[in-house]
């Protein structure tokens, strides 16, 4: 805890859809939050941030603690990462900039080995926590985001100052509280890697056939043969975890195909880059994940051929001046 | 030969850029040909068929015997089926119409198995021959077509009158001399299934990926990514040819690659049939060699993959009157 407020203190870095639905939840529940945006620094700080959240109605948060700039935020005892991960590598100095002494960075990305990529650009007083994010969510509007369904972020201890497993646990067990105490549903992960895993059975399917296909959730399920597709991806990344050693739960796949379901209409973040014109995450979801199955003997055909359509996709779509 | 004239009377059945490319250049060695076309009937009866070809140069035939009803045709030797294999349920009667007494209908598709369709809708007097077209040819606007490379149809036996090897090949040869006589190469083919799998071998990577990636052959080429996965693709075709007995040239694959390298950029007939929502010929191209393959004991995964995106985006692109 800092030592300027007896308040944790909270910063969210990046409020996109993931940044900003959380950090105004935090908020909400009375945590001193304050938000470091980029393009909608200016109408945020303006009109504040709006969620409308099909599960708690319409949130207004005003005025938000909006900043444009690290340098300008107060030292804060717990990060909340929400940017893509392709920009991963760039975020050493920022998290510095705010990071209180032996601060928490929460990672709220999706793929493999994220953290891995964060940690070598922190330093080492610094607490990293993985964050799974089970949580339909889009930003629709400068400062406005649509909340479809759930929320629950799963949260586990990657690497860090917490050298014995009891002192890791504290850390997480507390990142956990924040979360219960805004009434969102944080469960300890005993196992990172394999909760990782375990989220690109539904990631690698669902983010990247929403890209190629231009098409949301319930258009996906309802056709035959994409709807084959999706399972047949599963199947595979099932496989993958399978080799590098975490074993899913038996009938894991099923369980996410009933899920998605039940869901309302969702396209997921992938969807909405390559409509954007963003770069797509796909290294954290294709790449690292075909490297490290490949590694321990598992290759993923379907997978590989996804994350090749999608890396000609990506390429041909970023605007003229990254050329 | 019929009756009605001393010249091999030719029909074209459907002139699109296959049938309007190959009848104008029989027409041009002197063939009597007549073409029956569809919603550009009133164009080309008007204007011609051009072909504006990087081979031959800048050719026009005027005028163009025209039809747009096969009750109208005189009764043709020589039957030049250039639909697309989508339609060939619905053959039957029209080809009926048009054929003398022991005509020959050549099959100008892409696919496994578009002969074995069509053999079940015409009568057993029609010898039906397999054409396989190497040749880069679109239509770019009514009765005119692009002609950008090559020109070969490999020809071989399907079914009909003729019961002994010899009379097969007698009936092949005289098609393999009429496009020889036009200046169009026509080898002859010792088995006709085991080409159709050689030719899918192009067919499988370049039509789906055009059609998925919305891109030329050079583009396709030109990305390690996608490159990588036309090859992946290739690969399973030959395995899947291997598995149901017809064992492909050794370094097939490799001689493909080399042989599109070297082509103009060009986007095969699927890429087309996507943009003008045309139906796909998924049928003949995916669904039948998997369907073969599979009974042979070999699945072929990224080539499936391929397939059911292609089928949900063939389903998204019927005109609405379609639905």
């Amino acid at each position: 805890m800092s030592v300027e407020s007896r308040r944790p203190r909270v910063g969210i870095i990046g409020t996109g859809a993931i940044g900003g639905f959380y950090g105004l939840m935090l908020a909400r529940a009375g945590y001193d939050v304050h938000f470091l945006l980029r393009s909608e620094f200016e109408t945020v700080a303006r009109q504040g941030l709006l969620v409308n959240s099909a599960v708690h109605g319409e949130l207004h948060l005003k005025p938000v603690q909006a900043y444009c700039s690290a340098a300008d935020m107060p030292p804060c005892d717990w990060l909340l990462v929400g940017t893509k991960s392709t920009g991963n590598a760039a975020l050493g100095p920022i998290i510095s900039q705010v990071a209180a002494p032996n601060a928490t960075v929460l990672l709220l990305q999706n793929g493999l080995a994220v953290e891995d990529q964060l940690r070598k650009v922190l330093p080492d007083s610094v607490h990293i926590v993985g964050g799974l994010c089970f949580v339909c969510v889009n930003r629709v509007a400068p400062g406005v985001i649509a909340h479809q369904a759930f929320g629950a972020v799963s949260v586990g201890y990657h690497s860090g100052p917490a050298v014995d497993e009891a002192s890791r646990m504290a850390i997480v067990e507390a990142c956990a509280a924040l979360f219960k105490t805004a009434g969102i549903d944080a469960p300890v992960m005993a196992s990172l890697p394999q909760a990782r895993w375990q989220k690109l059975v539904w990631n690698v399917p669902y983010n990247g056939l929403s890209a190629l296909l231009q098409a949301g959730t319930s258009q996906l399920m309802a056709d035959p043969d994409s709807q084959a597709l999706l399972r047949a991806l599963m199947d595979e990344v099932v496989q993958g975890a399978e080799a590098c050693g975490h074993a899913l739960p038996p009938g894991f796949a099923e369980h996410l195909l009933a899920v998605t379901q039940g869901m309302p209409d969702y396209r997921p973040s992938m969807y909405h880059d390559l409509v954007e014109k963003r770069p797509l995450e796909l290294d954290a979801i294709y790449a690292r994940p075909l490297t490290a199955a490949l590694a321990a003997g598992f290759d993923m055909p379907r997978v590989r051929a996804l994350y090749q359509a999608l890396a000609f996709i990506d390429r041909g779509n970023r605007p003229a001046s990254e050329e």
